[in-house]
């Protein structure tokens, strides 16, 4: 064990150091695409009951999992060989963290694309409430800004994702008073009203790991914790 | 900025990190019981439909955001402090994750104490399926393992977590089953239904987290990754 060497451009160097974090962030933005377009896909294979898109969301699940433990790999050999201080050395849990919750929104990918591959069986159908697809586009745009203001340590961006959050949550009351009703007068629509409820829930959940990021980025621009609003499910 | 004197009992040196690691395990083993203790509270609220109980668990939650900030703080200063190597860089990275997974299970105790409270109002009752208890129960040994096995570093153990989460799962299925038909033969049923089907949705979810807790105690012990099995929602 030797302190790194800060003077030059030796494996623990201040370049070499720059263009770790620089790699680290490049994956954080890739991981972040690759999960908000699991979510997209599993949303429109639900809108058309698309069976072989809905197979392709759970196949492809399998690359942010890699991902994540790459993220997680490149942070620690990060610690180990900078031994970063104060801002980086933040910045560097906060990227452990946020490649957690990413991996997190593909597992709730899959679910929506499983609850379609359930609804495809069903025999009564409930059309999709167009609810449902402005949650699922609201919920990407919050993953999409937390990320950037993560990467681009924007405080007011990263509160303005924390504000959409609201809006998700209205979305999902509204979807739930919506198949309650369905359910109450026609109890066949039971079975399909029950796999898109938890498909709102999903997408409310992928909404609230977008708010965890947006917190850390706040956090990470301004020092101050906004942390915990209570997590929907 | 200067590397820590591992060779004199200083402010970074050894038997200094020795304490800052046990006084970190210690509040990590707080922060498990506190959360083990707020699903116990939340599940035997639900039972006899007590509003004060629930009303209880919603406040007791704050303790465990606290808990978390302070152990992800602990965890920076021990990064920063003593720039640990190999496997206690691990352990503490592994630390950050846990703290945020059992902030998590708190949330899913406050999101059972609200159903419990939406139930309290409505006028139709169903009784909480003993299965629910089950799950329950089973949750909470899976933490309380979970943690054991993370710090003790038995690899065992955390194996027979992962393990559990499948009783729980089966578990999660005939619960719905169950809460399936009792909506169909019974619409008038399907409010408090909902609400006990969000409750079994909620303890998946602790069962999940307490899972992840046990992956990565498998990991600090064994040096495998066993991760990624799908999240429920």
């Amino acid at each position: 064990m030797h302190p790194p060497d800060v003077f030059t451009d030796g494996p623990g160097g201040r370049r070499h150091a720059h263009e770790q974090l620089a790699a680290l962030k490049q994956r954080l933005l890739d991981m972040s695409e690759h999960a908000e377009e699991l979510v997209d896909v599993a949303v429109r294979a639900l809108a058309t009951r698309d069976r072989d898109a809905a197979e392709l969301v759970i196949s492809r699940d399998a690359a942010l999992d890699s991902m994540e433990v790459e993220i997680e790999q490149r942070a620690i050999s990060f610690l180990a060989l900078q031994q970063p201080m104060g801002r980086d050395l933040r910045f560097i849990v906060s990227a452990i963290k946020i490649s957690s919750d990413l991996e997190r929104v593909g597992d709730h990918a899959v679910n929506i694309a499983e609850a379609t591959l359930r609804l495809a069986d069903v025999d009564e159908q409930l059309p999709t409430p167009a609810a449902i697809h402005e949650m699922a586009r609201d919920a990407r745009q919050m993953l999409d800004k937390s990320l950037d203001a993560f990467i681009r340590s924007d405080g007011g961006l990263g509160r303005e994702v924390c504000r959409m959050d609201d809006d998700v949550d209205a979305l999902a009351t509204s979807v739930f008073r919506m198949l309650l009703s369905a359910m109450a007068e026609h109890p066949e629509l039971i079975p399909p009203a029950l796999q898109l409820l938890l498909v709102s829930r999903n997408l409310e959940r992928v909404a609230d790991l977008a708010t965890n990021i947006a917190e850390d980025a706040v956090y990470l621009a301004e020092g101050k914790q906004i942390k915990h609003h209570a997590e929907s499910t």
